[in-house]
């Protein structure tokens, strides 16, 4: 039985405490958070697990195996550093931490201290990235040429962040999972519509060795939520629509036939082909319940996570990269 | 009566011919083209119409007042300059030429002759377009905080223009009619997936001085038609969906609401707004009809047409700009 | 305080108790269920709820003043019987009872106990629902014209009761709360493709003294979920899709116009009206805790409740008057 | 050679003319109607086409081989009797007449005549429906279960006939072709909102022997417009929607598994299936175009049509009944 503490009982806290309290091999034991009256509404629910403020104290008990970090990004890398120097194996929530220099501390601890160190970034774990994930592998799509992704809606501004560290990262971690290759260097353009805030919008394109390109458009001003992303192949195309409630993944057995022998040479030498569409049936599981067990596992048998620290530490380089292209409007940054 | 000439039968000429044709005080004279068949399906259409391939002898007759240039964009320089030479109205499908240098010549030319030169950008033209434009010029939305489209399909590959040629002049038209002001700067990247062509897949950032932002996804190579475009203004915000048959506008009564002297300074000053959608009853016309008339009225009153040859150099200094931005992996070029 | 027992902890008693733990002035004292399971599960995440499985014990206890019953339909008259007898107010699941005389049996009852007796009809409870109810009291839809409701998925095959009951009883519930007249006469057509159980596929038409006509399609054997409903007025028209996340309610600005002294007396005295299309913003509260609190008020001033026991009767009626329909294939059933 | 005349040029007529004009094999040699206007237009379109208004000159002429009746319903008789009597060929606008007595006896007139009668019912000759026919002839459905269609909008209302002879004979035509059986009765109910006016809304039951049904639900009064079918299979099931412009077949591997030697023998013996969905490519040709080609193969070949006399008379019958149904509030008819 794998007990588990928990930092910080906001937004995204609860889903953990549901989510790891009903998988099988896992207790919640202990909560933490600075706001007395969240920890009584939990308290309400799940009597049996002890609440309380104090991380020090959560920390020190000999009885807690595994701690998740739900706080402010800032606060990041200060708790998951104080949990592995505690022994204890870290699940921290996106992203790993503020800055690269820290995500490379983080990591060497963790290795040090032979403790896993977990991000989590959900995508990875939903049927339907599983679900392409599957196509990729398979080389049913053929050769990746492009992923194309809008993640728009009216959402939260954030202070310390900008909508490329809150909603950009989603995007980052789905290519990461499904692409062979890493993103070489990216350039980043984007826009802060209210002062003293960070960026609201912002439109990455990660560049790769291959015949491939990225796009991400990532904005909370939007008036409609979509969240429509594209994966172009040379056999196959898939289009990822999160909004809709059964069919999310379509695949479209649509391209282009590049024929460099055809008789009329000077002009139009693609061809075209348009076929069947299919969506597959998807798997309903709830992410982050994957995700739990996925934890739970790779604790137990030293498995490498699909979303390691070491793919949170690429995700915060390539964030980094964009900001500072973004601050130099659009200029290139090598990753 | 406005007797009219039309140089280029391919794939835009037959639209040119049947909405001039249809438009009171216009008449079709005679059409030129290179592809023999192509002109005998005209011929059965409209016996009265003269077909040829000479446009020296078309440029000669004295009876046409005006000369519709729908060739491939290489030449739309060329046949202009000689059109306006030759003492004609011209009328260029976009865009008006290859460079900016020959733009800046042919309105230098136009200007001398004493004759109007338009460009056939078609989406000013549209009800969804001038419904929108209503509401901008009545302050309903606001101040403009972005313009943001997306524009795919799997489309014909160009051998001679890239896809920013082929579909952001699209946008760029509807921005340069929309905004009252004019982009200063440009990021553009994208990629060329079949060697030797231009590049099938586009992303474009235009700066403004003001607190607004425009972008563009533009995309040949996509499993399905995309047509949607938002535009985000302090008041309202539009959403503008060009595959839907009825609701293509719909403009949500949302948005946020900065209040810096709120209590809690630190975190969250922005407000949220909801409320009402609202689609209005759009002007159906044909958007190349409304053109065709706006063209004729020009000529009669000497008015300066929307899509006048200046509005016409601006966007094809966008798309120059655009290009050379692309090329440096998204390094911003100033306009 | 309202002290409440809950009778049945199956599919629909979980969101009861917790719709009505979280209102204000009221409190579930004790569930009671034949599954020691769902108790357990029930006792985890509300241990200060009494459980158990002796209904009469529930029914004795002086401190409850009020009683749900969520059982299986042909139970709901025994049931809420012996509550009414035993003192309480009760509120049953849909629909009332299984036969109009048990319906007005229980009525009989809870008027001579001085209880309130009220139905669980979720939609008029609904914003959406709401909403349309606002715009047909303020006549700005006209005169009503139709009523056509599409509700259909692969649902759950009940052995008990047909599709009618089951689902077209959300439609007569709408129908009940917003046409200011009640349907006169029924004819229902309808097939059951698993022999041995009811009809799972039903069509019903509800005739009315006025120039309208409602219609109810269900359906238990459909591969896509529909939840459409049209209303149509002289004035302005209503659609209501249910499974839109946000614009649930759209107002067409559209219609027809009779106009006996056209001219044109023989043929098309029919005008059409197109115009502007409105999507109000709804209350997002969830319908099942606006009852709860109804429930409550109703008790606490004596008011008549949207859902009273008189309109759960009359559904009922219409109900088995449909039934009755079907079996004769369509006959028409005055009510 | 097929030399053609066709009577009546008003809605349809120029969609016969264009399509029969492109039709190898074909030729419209002679177009008769009373508006002396539309008649110009036609001129001025195919200045080869003989214009009149005189039904018997055209019926005269010995070089016409066949004619294409496109008039008003109640004279589609008269026109089609004196046609095959003259010896031609007939193609008649559907429906084929305004009675079934009127079908059989020009259905004896074409016997006798040995001429070929065939119906022009539209929808059998689209991409969309000859695939659903492929895949229930290849038994993928598994048995039939319903047939369930939704055609609405704000459409004409014509003073002559119905809705259920104007828009649910699409669906007849549909089901006539596709389903092995043919119904045995009819249910109908509607109304007529407009005094003076037909039904402009109708719903349609169609009972069969087999454990199968059909309904159809048509309104001219709906403020959009709405073209969905169900065809629910025991291993499959279509959802057909005639608005979408590619995806317009969906096919899924949902159903049901009715398990009568199940333990639980008491309650929910039916099992669920839930597998991908797929959406083929279709054969985007113009249903009239693929009609004009079968009626030129079937005078060629006097192979019976897919739309023969005797399916035009079977629809005709049922529109018979479906009114007889509707004026008695829904009471079955037999057919």
């Amino acid at each position: 039985m794998l007990s588990i503490g928990v930092i910080g009982y906001g937004y995204w806290g609860p889903n953990l405490v549901r989510n790891f309290h009903e998988t099988p091999g896992c207790r919640v034991a202990a909560v933490c958070d600075l706001d007395a009256k969240k920890l009584a509404v939990l308290q309400s629910r799940y009597p049996a697990i002890d609440v309380g403020s104090d991380v020090d104290a959560l920390l020190r008990r000999t009885d807690i195996d595994a701690v998740l970090v739900a706080t402010p990004i800032s606060t990041h890398f200060e708790l998951a550093r104080r949990a592995l120097e505690a022994g204890k194996h870290v699940l921290v929530e996106k992203p790993l931490a503020d800055t690269t220099e820290r995500c490379d501390r983080l990591i060497e601890i963790a290795d040090r201290q032979k403790r896993l160190l977990m991000v989590d970034h959900t995508f990875p774990y939903t049927g339907a990235v599983r679900k392409i994930k599957e196509l990729i592998d398979a080389r049913a799509l053929g050769d990746l040429l492009y992923y194309d992704s809008t993640r728009i809606n009216l959402g939260l501004f954030q202070s310390d962040v900008s909508v490329v560290w809150d909603l950009a990262i989603h995007d980052l971690s789905i290519i990461d999972y499904l692409f062979p290759e890493k993103p070489v260097a990216v350039s980043c353009t984007g826009h802060a519509h209210v002062k003293g805030h960070p960026a609201n919008t912002a439109f990455l394109t990660l560049y790769f060795q291959s015949n491939c390109i990225a796009h991400i458009n990532v904005n909370w001003l939007a008036p409609v939520k979509v969240r429509l992303t594209l994966i172009g192949g040379s056999e196959k195309m898939v289009v990822y629509d999160d909004t809709e409630v059964t069919e999310k993944v379509k695949i479209y057995d649509k391209g282009i036939t590049v024929n460099p022998t055809a008789e009329n040479i000077q002009r139009m030498r693609v061809g075209y082909r348009a076929g069947d569409m299919w969506a597959p049936l998807l798997d309903g599981a709830e992410a982050l319940k994957v995700l739990a067990g996925h934890f739970r596992d790779c604790i137990a048998t030293g498995a490498t996570p699909v979303s390691s620290a070491a793919c949170g530490r690429r995700l915060v380089r390539t964030m980094e990269a964009a900001t500072e292209s973004m601050s130099r409007q659009g200029a290139v940054v090598t990753l």
